[in-house]
This record gives structure tokens, sequence and C-alpha cells, in this order.
């Protein structure tokens, strides 16, 4: 279920069955010569999307950009500043909270969406105790990352071993791929990648890393290998949903 | 063109020719009984792809919530407070300009989100000062509302007349079902809309407008309609999105 | 009755038979070669103590300073940053809140603070609810522009028409004009107004707009024509004051 | 010369000679029960206009809401917070110093605002650095008390010795005396002032000053007194306004 | 007893007895050729374990890093703006305050900390308010500066009178020296400091006072010195502790 | 080399050979019954100092209060709320560049400030853009954490393996205790900590973790243990130091 396209009464009646929200979050951001900028995001989504009708559960609108300030000398990365993140989440977070929502399961597909999101979970359950709500402490988030379960990265190393690099992975953009037919871009990738470099300013990450790829080759990615990582994903979030859900009524 | 199914260097190419981006805007809030959460982002996406095709300019991620504090007593609303949705629309286009991006238009689909945004752009110039930008002061944002197109508005009056109201217009909830057939509910709709109160806290709003109507009659709404109205924004915006790049070569 | 003419003991007896007090609001801002830089302060304040005289209301002391931004680029102008003005507007709510006041009428002379005061009462009712207050969502704030009175409106294009323009208007020169006549400036105007551009940046601004009116001839103006608008503005608003406080009541 | 009764190239041509502005900043607290709420922004604006007079400056629109958050439990008190109010300095002093001021006089009527002026000035030469301006280390703020100049300090003590008090101080209401005949109130007063509490919460306060006289009896205030007082601040001031601008030329 | 050598089962047997506790604040600036950079933490620190000890209060981590950004333009003073500064004092009492504490008495190092201090237990008292406490009001901070308690500055002036000067004060690095042999440095002193100038912006401090100094003689402090200094300080502020705690029970 | 013990001159020589520093970084939080709440400080600073000696390095004042917001429920705990830690890594990070420094190194002994210092470390890199630094893109900071350095994880598994557990931990626990006698409590643990929990809100942690431990078994903790540990995380954060300030010469 959309949270999008349901009416407020639809929703209204949702809560009296599950007080759980899933808001998919994602990233604006370069992905290398071949990947699109909405990776992130569009991994996010399909996969909040196919949790979401395993589990009966709403999903929210993606967020579509998020902390990326590192890959900010690339044409069309949007990226927001993690203050202004935190901001946006505590608001989303307030406001359903409000009308009855108390688990926010957020998938995540981008790595440099974490820090910030895990810093602004702790300063909501803070910010909860002044508002006007029932029991603020039964908030609760939860990050999950897509790229982080099990099962997919287990399956995205005996897929692409070392050539699934760190950032524009052959996985994730295999994903956009099984999605959208526009994700499959024609490119001659010649070079290897760059590997190894810290990440500090967007002008230095561009230096070491001059086509945005970081040790990756996306010329492996394909739509079948995106299908199965994705099912996978969906899988094992879903049960994860299922815990988070089970979990929040305790103690 | 959609931003997220770019890559970067696509993007790079693309500034070569134009610095010109399309934004759109709405909002995650109730409309009404049978109006869809999504209605105003839905609007602004759609519209926002038609112009971008008429005049080749690209589409960035919508931005699905805006300010509907006002809303919030209904489940489902999510709302930015105008504070956290002022820096977002900053680090949107302090991103964006960085790497030569110049002129923002926001298609908008939500009443709430006008006020926010005006604030915003003053305060956006005034920041731009302080960036490292060879020439801040030909950023230049530009705010258009489909819905305030005489051409929608004129057709919408014809349509509709007083039943068009002021929000859960039949008008928006028309151009939601000509591209999502979920978005046409089933609902029995007896009683005729409130009207005339001002707009004060959440908890008011819906007192006084206990069905989230303000005085119109969505059960007028048909796909056929809606096509035609998304056709005049659309056809309204991309002239207007063509004058104001020309604009933004001046003085 | 001018709130800063009040001891702490008048204004608590006030409060057992009104809880509503006017706030003017103005700018401190360029208005062109002869229009003085408090125009929108002087006109705000003056039609304020003259609606408080009629409904028996307190007047506040003047915000002489908002958001002008845009006229930055000219000499004299101060202005806040819209979201120092939000915070400024917060606080006065706030505090006088906090000792009884619920109704909060906003008399503006300043067309650029509208969007700002418009985002910021939102976030005020957002904000109240985490106030200890008895009843938050009974504190209302109005924004009444007295230079968008129909009255007003209407006499200006009789006298002015076309020459009206949109800043440094000899309608609010003329206000000004009444009220001190210090604010009668000789200056030999040669040449007609720039007209028709958008607003931009600070620097923008003025490039386009030389001298700082926008369209407008303030020679036109003279302090009797400032008498007849000063005196329908003060008319019209302080009906709307009436119908605002009974409103306030409901529902 | 006021700065709201002059036009924009009327302060084009007095920066030509001076870049030195003065600002009168106040409050609008309770003070006391024959004190009027606007006490301390009537002592600063006249003695800002009388000073300006003298050494030919220009006087900025006072700011007469200021710190008082301490007074907050007495209706009629409006008060900043201390982060609003600076933001609010740092907006006046940016905005001014972009058109060619560089040093910014405040002539202050409340012991409340000094903390809060002392921390913003600091922060504005820190945030200065990072402003479009040619030599943001020219720009100097002062912190100037009336009630604190040596002259004004002698001759209330002799005038008033212990009755003077802290707060509500026959001195500065016999200043508003001398300049509004309507601040002279009728009052019987019987009881001693209460004294020696420290500051905390508004509430305490007003629990420890129940009238809102910190060891002060208003009630022997003139005046003949305030006309005597303004003017020693109004030499004293001067003279220090000199000293500012002729340090403000070194190192 | 020093907070972080505590267990929290020993902090809450503690507040059975007591809700006061000491926050030693100081500041890591330059001061002068031969003062240590950590001159004001280590003298607040010294000094309130030393207070601690003998009004057996708890004694929190030091506050080392201060409000300096005036000698910004020397090597090795960090800084806090001010409005940082604000947030963590704020953070500091509301996590106290949050498991019972209630009396703040903030044993200050650094001048230059004033201002922010009082500013911020303004804001602290106004956002206590909206916490989830028994009794807000109940809550008090006192700032009490070591360098100006009577005795010390009495003691001060006998030792060095016109050579104590304003910064890096024999007194202050003294009592550095009583505690740090280190902080003896040889340093041949030729000149006299400069003296006199009002302090702006961080380089404009530099070219005032090129060595840091404020028209003080450093080269006379003795660890000696230093011991009688501290042993005034920890004596009248133990007092004034004790004073401060039994009024917060009133009124 | 203690940067609070050093002279401004002694710093700016430093700076001649080197623009590293070390920043410990702690936590004031509970450290279950027998832990100091100064845990985390505590051994962020003597590894800081241990690694400062080996590599010839300046080490700042400590950091002592860190992010522990669910650590809140228990007394003594003090916590800057994420926001305001992120302010405050700002300012240490700006002040000191601005003097010459390039090269941050903190060494962090509290898992929670992780996801908080990584995020501001991105927003630091973005906002170093607008300072007026020479190169601010050489400006780089890596966070250590001590517990996770390899040959301590190695060494605290094969010493506690399971009863290490989560917070609170015995390896921790030990290195206060080869610091401070006074860190070694007698206290009769009787019962297994708890384990498993999520961590939401402070009260639910406290719910959860009713003596606030995680897992461990802390009375396994020795001085002996705490000595062998400290030195293999000198050790290798030397080693990581080094290849900091090397790296940070590139690209």
């Amino acid at each position: 279920m959309l949270l999008h396209l349901c009416t407020w009464t639809e929703v209204e009646s949702y809560l009296q069955g599950s007080q759980g929200i899933i808001i998919p979050i994602g990233s604006t951001e370069q992905h290398g010569p071949t990947g699109v900028l909405g990776t992130d995001a569009i991994c996010a989504e399909k996969i909040a999307i196919g949790v979401g009708d395993i589990v009966h559960a709403l999903v929210a609108p993606t967020i579509n950009v998020g902390m990326a300030l590192h890959h900010g000398a690339f044409p069309g990365t949007i990226s927001l500043r993690p203050s202004t993140l935190m901001q946006l989440i505590h608001d989303y977070v307030i406001s359903l909270a409000k009308t009855g929502f108390r688990s926010f399961f957020f998938i995540n597909g981008h790595g440099g969406n974490m820090a910030t999101l895990k810093a602004c979970f702790a300063e909501i359950y803070h910010d909860l105790e002044q508002q006007p709500l029932p029991s603020p402490d039964l908030i609760r988030c939860e990050l999950a990352n897509w790229f982080m379960c099990r099962s997919v990265y287990t399956e995205a190393n005996r897929l692409y071993g070392y050539s699934e690099g760190r950032h524009a992975t052959p996985s994730e953009i295999a994903v956009t791929q099984h999605y959208f037919a526009e994700a499959v871009k024609k490119y001659p990738l010649l070079e290897p990648a760059a590997r190894g470099y810290s990440i500090y300013s967007a002008k230095h990450f561009r230096q070491c890393y001059p086509d945005g790829r970081m040790g990756s080759n996306p010329a492996l990615a394909t739509p079948e290998a995106g299908k199965t990582l994705a099912e996978l994903a969906i899988k094992e979030l879903s049960e994860r949903y299922e815990k988070f859900l089970n979990q929040s009524e305790m103690p």
C-alpha cells in the first residue's frame, strides 16, 4: 500500500490494525559513468514497495534526496546537509506520530545517509519528550539498509567479488536495471576504477575518483542479477520488519 | 528527461546547452474522503514531466512532502515545518548551483507551499553571496503553481464553478485520476462541504472541516477532465519556462 | 491604546475584556528617490493606531524592520532574513500568549513581509502545541495588509492608475506625507520608472530598478491623498479586526 | 537625522562623510505598577535622537523589543529569546555594512540586553569574515548603556539614593515622564519594594517581586528630573560616540 | 567528588542529599607569550575541585573550550561561537535536570564567557517550561567568576597593581603555575604590554595586542602567589555556593 | 604535548613542522554499577596522550561530554544533542584551521559519538568552502575509535569473550582502572546483564537495561588488563595517525 495513493480515511482504518510504516530513503548522486543519479532512491523505493506488499504495511513517499555532500562535485548530485536531513526526518516522524504511527522502518539505499539517520533518531527520541503525545517513548525508528542484508551481501560477493567495489556497485546498478530499462546505459568502460582513498571534501573526492566509481565495475550489472538481488532484499527485510514490529510491543 | 534516470556525464553534457532545471514540489496531505494523500505531489510531478518533455529540460526528483501543518490532524499527512522546508530548498539550489545550474523552475502543486517558497527564495539569494560561486546573482528561482495557470483556472471554473472549492478540489483530484486508476475512489458523498473558515491550527482546521474538504465536491472529478486540465497546465507552464529561461539571460 | 504607554496592571485589566492585540509591522527599505526609508513602518504604525482607537484595542510597538533583502543594495535598507523574522514573530506571539493574549492582528505595510508572516504563522501554531498554555489552539494570527484593503486599492487606482506602480507608490508615500512633513521631499523626477522585471537578488534588483521605483510616479503623492487613503484603511481594517475577534470565539 | 525619515539617496550622501550609525535598543517589559511597558525603548530612542542631533549621526529605527524573558510573567511584556535577538542584531549589522556602514553605536536602555548584545557582537565579527565585504575587520559595534553613564549614575544616586533600586527605577521613569505626559501615572504606592533576590525564571521573578519593582520607589520620579538625566546622558554619550568614531579609524 | 569518577549509583545516592552541582568552565586561548593556552580551564577546574571538597558537592567535567573568538588569530586558540556555547550549556543543564539536579553553580575562569553564559541562562529558564520536568522553575543557574571574588581581586591588586592588566594576568598565570610545573615558562619579556584598545574582531585584537597580553606583566607570576590566590577563591566561592544552595530553596 | 600546557608561541613553532592535531572525545554517561561516568572520556584522553607522545603531536583538550542521550535516564549522565555536538566539532575545527591546522585526528572513546561525528565531518567540509581559508579542501578529519582497533578488539575478545558485552565492558573499565585507582569500585554483581534489546529512547533503555550494563561483566576488569589494552590502542593508533598525516599530503 502506497501512502500517497490512499485517502486519509483509509489510513485511519489501517492504523486500527498497525502503527508501523515503511519510509524509503535514497539519494540523488553520481553513480559513476553508467549508473543513474537516482540509483539509491530507486533501489530503496522498489524494495520498500516489495516489502510493503508482503507485510501489508504502508509505504511512505520516498525521500529521494539524502546526504551526498561528498559527491557534490559531480553534476546532477543533489544533497541535503546532515543538519537539514535531521530536521526533515524529525518532521516526518513527528507528523506521523501525531496521528498514531509508532514504528518507523526506514529502508535505506545509501551508505552516506546512515550516520545522519542514526544521529537523528537519537535527537528525535529526545525531542519527542516535549511533544504532546500520549506515549512518546513508544515511538521507535529502525534503519534497514537493503545493501547490508546478509543474503544480498553474500550474493553480490558471489556475483562480483572484488569488482563490487564501494560505490556505483554492479549490485545497485543491476537493481535499477531490473526496474528501469532506461537505466541500462551503454558506455565503454576502459579503465579500472580508483580505489582506497578516504572520503573528505567533494573536491578531493572527485580528484581521487575522477569518474565517480569507487573500485567497482558496474559493466557487470545485468537486469537479471538485479531481480535476484531485489528479491533477496525484499525477503530479508520483510522478516526484519515483522520482527521490528513485534519488538516494538516490548518491553 | 528525468534527472534521476540520467548519469552525471549526461547531466554534464546537458549543462553545455542549458542551465535550467524543473523541480516539482507537492505535498503529502489529506485531500478529503476521496482524494489521495499524494494528490499535490502527483499533479506537480506529472505536469513537470510533461513540461520537461516539451521544453527539453531536466526534471529533478519530486519534493513530495511540503508544508502541510494545517492538515496535520488527519492521519497520513506528513509535513515539513516551514523552517525545514526552507533549509531543504536551500540545499537543493546550492547543490545544483555548484555544478552549474542557474535557473530553478519550481512546479508547485500545493498552495500551502507558496509562502515558504517565496520566503526561502529571498533567503537563498542572500546566502548565495557567501557561496564560492562565480556569479551568485545569476542564480534565479521561479515559483510556478500549476493550479493558478490562467487556462487551468478558467477550465476548472467552467467545469465546476462553485463546487471547485479551495481544497480537495475536483480539478486536482481529476488530474490524479487521469494518471492513476487507483486514485478513483468509491465513496458516498452525502453532505456538502464546509466553507469559509480561516486556517489556523491543525486541530482547528479539522474542527471546521471535519472531512477535510474545503467547499469542494470532488465527486465531480473524472479522469477525462484531469487529462484536459493537465494538458492545459503543461502547455501554459512550458511557455512560462521558456520565458523564464530567456529572462534569466538579462539584464 | 499604545501598549508601550501602558503599565502592566493596565494591560492586566485590558485582558479581562479582550484578548486581542494589534501588531504593526513595516520595513526599513529604500522607497525610491523621494520616499523615506521608513515608509512601510510609518504607514503600518499610523494606521494601526487609528484602528486601535476605533476598536479600543491595544497596539504593540511597531516591528519597523522586516524582510527587505531584495532592497539590500540601496543604502539605508535594513532587513531581517526570513528565518530571523520568523523567530521574532514567534517570540512576540509566545510572549504575549503566555500572559493571556489570543488574537494577534498584524497590520502590515510591506508586501515583502507577507510570505514570511504566513509561513511563520503555520510554524507558530505547530510550536504552540509544545508550550505550557491552557488552550494553544485558541491562539490565532491574522495578516491584514493595509494597502490591499479594497477601499484603499480602489482609491489608489482612481488617483494614480498606471502610475501607482508596485513599489515606492504614490499611495504609500502620500500616507507618510500626511503624517510627517519631513517626508515631503523635493526631487526632480525626470525619467519614467523601470517596470516589469522579476525580483531575484539585491544586486539584480538594483540593476533592473536603478532608482528604486518599480513603475511608480511618487511625485503625484500629496498629504491630502494620504489622509484619504489612511482613513479608508483605518475604517476597513477596523471592521476586519472586529470580525476577526468575533471569529476567534469559534468554533 | 532619523534614518526612517531619510531617502536612500540622502543616506548615500551621508555615507560619503561618515560610516557611523546610532541604533537605539530598548525593551517592552513591565516597569512596576507606575512605569510604562515601553520605558526602556523610550529612553533609548529619545536619548539616541538627542545624541544624533549633536553629533550629526544617523539614528536607526529603535529596536523596541529586547531580551526580557525574566519579566515574562507580567502581562504586556514582549521578549525575544537571546538567540533571536542575536540573529536580529546580526541582520541589522550585516544589512547596513553591505552598503557602507562600519561603526555601530548601540544606545541601550535595558540591562537585560547587555549580555546578549556582547555575545552577539563577538559572533558578528566571526560571521563577517564570511561576508563579501571589502574590509570586514573594520566593522565595529559599541554598546553604550545610557543608565550607566557616570554623570547619569551620579545624579540618580544624588536624587534617589537607596530608592533608585534596580528595576523600574525613578530615574528611567522620570525620563519617560519628561517625554510623554501619558507616562505620568497616578498610583497609590503603599508598600516598599522587594529587594535582593537573584533573577532566575519568569515565574520565580514574579514570586519574588510581586509588583515588578526591584527595590525602587518610582513615585519619586518627576518630569523635571527626567529632563536633567536625559540631558546628562545625551551629553556624555555624544562625547563617547565621537571617541568611538575616531577610534574606529585605528589602528 | 568528581562526577566523572563516580558511578551512576553513587550519583543517585548523592541526589538524595543535594541537588547542587559545580560546573567548571574555562577557555582554551592564548595567554600571552608565557601563559598556557589552558589557563582559564585550569584555574576554573582546580578551584572548582577545591570548592567541591569543602562543600561536599559534585564537580562536573570541565568545559575547557569557551567563547574566545577575539583571541582567534593566535595559534592554538579554540573557541565556540556564542550560539554554540549556549546550546552546550543548555544541554548540560537539561541532561542533569532530567535526573534530579536543580542548582547549577558555574565556576568560570574566563571573562569572555560571561555574556554568553548570562544570555544562555535566560534562554534555559524559558526552554525549561517546555521540558517534561516536575518543577522547571526550581532549576537555577549561578555564574561565579573566581577572578572577580573580592578577596582574589584585592590580593591581585596588592600583589600586582597596574601590572595585573586585563588578560594574561600574573594572577591567573600564577594559579596555573601553582598546579602545573610545566606552566612555568621561561621567556624574556622586554616590552611593556599594549593597553587600552577596545575588543572587536580577532584580526584587530592581534593588531592591537601583538603578543596577546592586555596591559599585564605575567613575568611577575609565581607559584606561591598562585597558591594564595587559589585558596582565597576556593574559600570565597565555597561560601557563595552554600548561600546559593540555601537560596535555591526559596521562595 | 598537551595543547593546554603550551603557549601560543609554542604552537606557532609546532605548526612549522606539522599541521596535525589529536582531539580526544569521550562521553560522560553511566557505565553500569561499577564503571565511572567518565569512562569514555578517560580512555580517550589517556590513549590520546599516549599517541601524542609517540608521534610528537599536539593533543587538544578532551571533549568530555558527547552524545549519550540514550543513557539519559541514569543520574549523572550529561549529553549533548547530536545537533549541538555537530556545532561544537565544527567550531573546534574552524578555530584551529584558521591558524594553520589541517589534519584533525579524533580519538574517540564512545560508540554513541560515531554517527554524529561522521555526519558532522561531512557538514564541515561543506561549510569550509565558505570560510576565508587558503585551501579549505586540505582540511581533513579522521575518526579513530580506540575500542575498534583490531589489536584491542582481539585482546578484549581473548580476555572476556561473551562477557565483554556492548556497554560498560570490562575492557573500557579496565583501562580506567589502570589510570585511576578511584575507578576500582567494590560492588557485588549478582545478576547477569541484560542483552539484545535495540536502543530507542532513554526511558526505554533503562527499562531494558536496568543497571546500565549491556551484556557485560565488568567485574572481570583489572588494572593490569587495562594497561595492556591501552598500550595496544596507543601503538595501533600511533601508526594510524602517521598514515593519516602522510595521506593528508595527497593527492
